[in-house]
């Protein structure tokens, strides 16, 4: 059998060269229908969905469990079946989709039933948030942000390139792309005013990350190795971490930021597995000094995975205003998982974790508005001749993120939202 | 019909002139039996539990749902039916318990059945918590931790007096008391070490503090009132937000505390609810400033509720360490609530929201060792000679609480915790 990251694989389904869903992607996500509105699980296969609570349901995939794990309004009750289930149940899926397989291919009813348009289907949250925690793991991002604040001399923290850096954020508001964001209210107290007031964000800004789907449960009291934290997760999405900055600036000493960044998080439909992106394993920068034993690690724990932001004012043209790459992050996934752990902090199935803004060494790397347009002192330009510092109602802020080889292109779709007034 | 606050009503069970549990109070918890292990709701009475899955069963009690209420694992689904079913389900659970009514005094095989021995049950956490969030809000705390920091002249942060400064805590590793607590690994860097270094935790502490607990959601991107922030809370128990001070020290710079909070969270296992505490509503410190326009409040929001602290060194003698009261809370939990909303945060049925520890204007009435002890430096003296400045292995730590009038008790009963030594 072929493994399903073969190259050589094609599926019957058509894909676009430039598609982000080959067969050697086969990402999760948990959609409806109009006619069909119960969510359920599904896999994207170019420009198709299927409907894995149907497979299901004719015996097709056997997760050797008499539960329904894919008619579910989440991927939590399949993602917590564990590391085995998930890599055979990929396999499985791969087969069906096959050119070669007539399976699926020469049944014309369930492939009518089981396979939908990517363009009729209404996406949701893909999993039931558990927790949600957020890092702060770009080397070039925190020493951004450290020199407009402490200047250049002391731009990072003394315990910054010691550990992964993070804290807890808030679960119940990560919402799915497409999610209109409204602008949030907050105390602030602008520099020189002589007391706080309270009014809506004026400095509002994105966070382009990427998230890690955790998919199964740790003991509480139980560090975690490298190999076991590695196993745990599922998968990662796009992720946008709406921040605003003037509520943060003067509520995060000394308990860190809490409204500032509680309104809202988006992530991307669908969850591309660890194992899809197996190919595209690199090493991370070189971590100096040597970081603590239970951090080290021996795998190449980054991946080489593009990252665009496009920021459209109104219905205008797109302005591209950030091209990054995953691979940038100093601490990986896996390391703040286990430093995560190393408490004896339980972790539970569906946790996400946030990996802090993604910012490279180059300035069109920037990863939020306030290191693009450094702190709202140097507008950018966009097209119409709108310029922005930071983000105003009606903007859509959008990111895309694709890996590629010579043998094909392996995408996450979008992450975009909106920003509308308060209420 | 008497209200279920009315301190003339008796109960057919017998109460101890200072038990917790009285008529008065019908606290929510979630206990098992060993020989019926599936988890359920039950109300405390004296020394015994009122099992409320046998009287749903029984039709006795109507929340007009044809789904399980109270046979579930956690208060939930119930809290889910909102403020009025709560209050005529306390009606109805008060009246089936008063002495002069016959229908569950006068049924010798219902009561065998419904009400157990207290301490023949195990009880478990009471609710599955979404999201934990920790508070702040004792000015006598922030002081008392800002003189030692920062020294007498900034001892309290700028942003201190005009909100209710808090973060987002750890929500899997809340516990209910009588779980042993394991000590911590962590990442420290000790005053004059020239590099971090990793291991247990050398100054593990316990924060005394109170835990709301809100019942009912409020929706993404709405503000919240006063009176609509109390008609959210459902109850209070008792916390101790476990800390490892070397571990937040070195962490916590700039995004606040995350592992040297994470390993765990302990409470108390029945929810008194906020109607019975309130004939024990009092007024708060005077606010000033006077907060801003969104936080200000007409109602006594505090309670006059005593809470005890007690540390026992092994099996040896406890030592009363603190003696406060809730009612010295400069922020009162509707002010916290209501800031927890104001950017637009959605809360969730089962937040759980720690008050902050909650020290008060005289020395015994500290509510942390680090207090207690002056940063380590003033170590207690414990019965048969031992001394403390944190907790050691084989500690237990416990707090109880309860509200008083000239007519009846009110009690929490405890939240206690054993440290065991790391795994």
């Amino acid at each position: 059998m072929m493994h399903p990251n073969d190259p050589e694989l094609r599926s019957f389904v058509d894909v676009e060269p430039d598609g982000d869903f080959p067969i050697q992607n086969l990402p999760y996500g948990v959609f409806s229908t109009g006619s069909a509105p119960q969510k359920r699980v599904g896999v994207a296969i170019g420009s198709l969905v299927l409907d894995l609570a149907v497979l299901e349901q004719e015996g097709m995939i056997n997760l050797g469990t008499s539960e329904a794990v894919f008619a579910q309004p989440s991927l939590n009750a399949f993602m917590a079946l564990g590391p085995e289930i998930w890599s055979a149940t990929r396999k499985r899926i791969s087969t069906l989709l096959r050119h070669d397989q007539p399976e699926l291919r020469d049944n014309a009813k369930l492939r009518q039933r089981a396979l939908l348009p990517l363009d009729q289907v209404v996406t949701h949250l893909p999993l039931a948030v558990a927790g949600f925690t957020d890092f702060y793991s770009s080397k070039e991002h925190a020493t951004n942000v450290g020199v407009m604040f402490r200047g250049k001399d002391n731009a990072l923290q003394p315990n910054w390139l010691h550990m992964p850096i993070g804290y807890n954020g808030r679960a119940s508001t990560v919402v799915v792309s497409g999610t209109p964001v409204r602008r949030p209210r907050g105390q602030v107290k602008p520099p020189g005013a002589d007391a706080p007031s309270f009014g809506p964000c004026k400095r509002l800004d994105f966070e382009l990350e990427m998230g890690v789907v955790v998919g199964q449960p740790s003991t509480m009291g139980k560090m975690l190795t490298e190999v076991e934290a590695e196993a745990m997760i599922f998968g990662f999405v796009l992720l946008n971490d709406w921040s605003a900055r003037d509520i943060q600036q003067w509520e995060y000493v000394p308990l860190g930021p809490f409204q500032a960044k509680a309104f809202a998080t988006s992530i991307s439909p669908w969850i591309v597995t660890r194992e899809a992106l197996e190919p595209f394993r690199t090493k991370g920068p070189a971590q100096s000094p040597e970081p603590l034993e239970y951090l080290r690690q021996t795998g190449d724990n980054n991946y080489d995975l593009r990252l665009d932001v496009d920021l459209q004012a109104g219905d205008g043209r797109a302005a591209r205003i950030c091209s990054t790459n995953f691979k940038y992050m100093y601490w990986s996934s896996v390391q703040q998982l286990v430093h995560h752990a190393s408490s004896g902090c339980a972790m539970s199935v569906g946790d996400l974790l946030g990996s802090g803004t993604i910012s490279g060494p180059e300035k069109h790397q920037r990863g939020s508005l306030l290191e693009i347009s450094w702190g709202g002192s140097e507008p950018i330009a966009l097209p119409g001749g709108d310029t922005r510092t930071f983000l105003e109602d009606g903007d859509t802020l959008s990111i895309r993120g694709w890996c590629r080889n010579d043998r094909y292109r392996l995408g996450f779709g979008e992450v975009a939202g909106r920003i509308l007034p308060p209420d």
